[in-house]
């Protein structure tokens, strides 16, 4: 069986481990270097460092390592991360001489969309669209059991206009994460009743006839479906996945969305929660790792 | 040079002719059969014949069929046309038999987009998205230069709920094309103002500062800007090209187009004319043909 290891570089936290086969043993997260003029090189460290050490107790073939923002994952270059701070960094080759193994480089959702079709809840469809809704939105999508991957800043379905008057983190107004996500959630609920709550919260109230809390669900579900349906109509994957912490409100969300879904596009499809929660991301890079070592085998 | 007969079944009209390597050869359209119990029988029949006719005259190794409505190409079969009244006809087999030919069997919006990909306004490019916009709005793609062919009900994004009040064709309310087709801006046109326009005519009259004309033609690239934004963020496809019958209206329409994208999706596109006019069916047919008889040949 196939060892390798894998990184996902997260806005807080390192996660990685080794997957072996169609499993991952995640080792202790490590705290992701605060952002400054250096955290790039600090990132590069610090994994080097770990990934050192792991080898010292298991043997691994390749690294896959994901990280977010914009990414060229054919180049092997972050393009660019707002919350890291960094622009044009060649991490798959600096990596690669600090191991002295094949680094295989692609971007964290992406990744996690992935892992999602391939072991987690969409696993044997040929077409899946997964979407991670937490503190913002995004999108990855495998077609044809490949994933869709392309340079540069797409997939970022997070701040398409949803036709709103509030305001983004990203300074623009009206995108869809400033009301569907599980931040705009939270945050609508407090600006309207005064009584902080998280989106999970929200969710349970929306259950409780709470006419807030139901009104901001609704106003949130219409957004997605609005979003998703077009995607849903031109491609008619087999299942749309939804990730991230929203996610957990189960069927709170997903029956919802699926009636909104109805009306929205004549393509039907299968919603399903995600499966491998925060821990795609991670799994997915090794299957990156695992992916570039059989395209180097001889045919 | 590998040449191959080529046929379109339209509402009105079949077209049909040789393609000889990139080139289509057009023979004179037929007359679609009236839509009756037997259209599909008859549609095989009418084909078969024409097909007998050209041949006499030129050698070809394989037909391509391509048709409205839905269809499951990979098992050759249409499974519905509202406007041509049939169901679940097997026209490839059928077909086959009657030419003693391969077949291969397609849907004729996505036909005309691989013929778009290959040969027309997005040649060389590796992700297409083709638009048609006439008396209807539809949608192909191509991906990594292959159609993205499933079974059943997909592309069809002129049924995407547009969030307005106008009835549908299809029977619902608030469709993008009852908002944002060449039929439908000729309609609200002659409905707001009692003067009859072609969509043609509302657009030269945007560029004459009419009113009506001008926020109708806002309306609709503002829905179509809203439908497109979530697939172009999703896939980034090097192109869209809009074609049918308001593509005509050239840079009338891809100007503001252009301009509302921006504002809907942080993914940058070009936005292009399509070439092929409204022989790209007939020519994306022929295409599936050649890419028939290539599968069929020993690696």
């Amino acid at each position: 069986m196939t060892t390798v290891a894998a990184v996902d570089v997260g806005g807080t936290a390192i996660k990685y481990g080794l997957l072996r086969g169609d499993v991952l043993e995640p080792e202790p997260e490590i705290p992701t270097p605060l952002r400054g003029p250096d955290t790039a090189e600090e990132v590069v460290d610090v994994v080097a460092q770990a990934l050192a050490d792991l080898r010292r107790r298991s043997d691994f073939e390749a690294v896959g390592l994901v990280v977010p923002g914009y990414v060229d994952a054919e180049r092997g270059v972050a393009i660019r991360s707002e919350n890291l701070g960094w622009r044009d960094v060649p991490f798959r080759d600096q990596l690669a001489e600090r191991v002295g193994l094949p680094v295989a480089f692609g971007h964290d959702v992406r990744a996690g969309a992935l892992a999602e079709a391939r072991l987690g809840a969409a696993r044997g469809l040929r077409d899946v669209l997964v979407v991670p809704i937490g503190t913002g939105i995004a999108a990855g999508l495998v077609i044809d059991g490949r994933l869709h991957e392309r340079p540069g800043p797409f997939g970022e379905i997070g701040h398409l206009d949803a036709g709103h008057e509030r305001r983004c983190v990203c300074g623009r107004t009206g995108c869809l994460e400033a009301i569907a996500s599980a931040a705009a959630i939270s945050r609508a609920y407090v600006e309207q009743t005064g009584h902080p709550a998280t989106a999970a919260e929200v969710a349970a109230r929306v259950g409780e006839g709470d006419p807030a809390a139901s009104l901001i669900w609704q106003e949130a579900v219409e957004a997605l479906a609005a979003t998703l349906a077009p995607c849903i109509t031109l491609l008619a994957p087999g299942a749309v996945v939804i990730g991230g912490g929203l996610a957990r409100a189960g069927d709170l969300l997903l029956r919802p969305l699926r009636r909104a879904l109805e009306r929205h596009t004549p393509v039907e499809v299968e919603l399903r929660p995600a499966a491998l929660g925060t821990h795609a991301g991670c799994t997915g890079a090794g299957l990156l790792a695992l992916d570039l070592l059989r395209a180097a085998e001889p045919a």
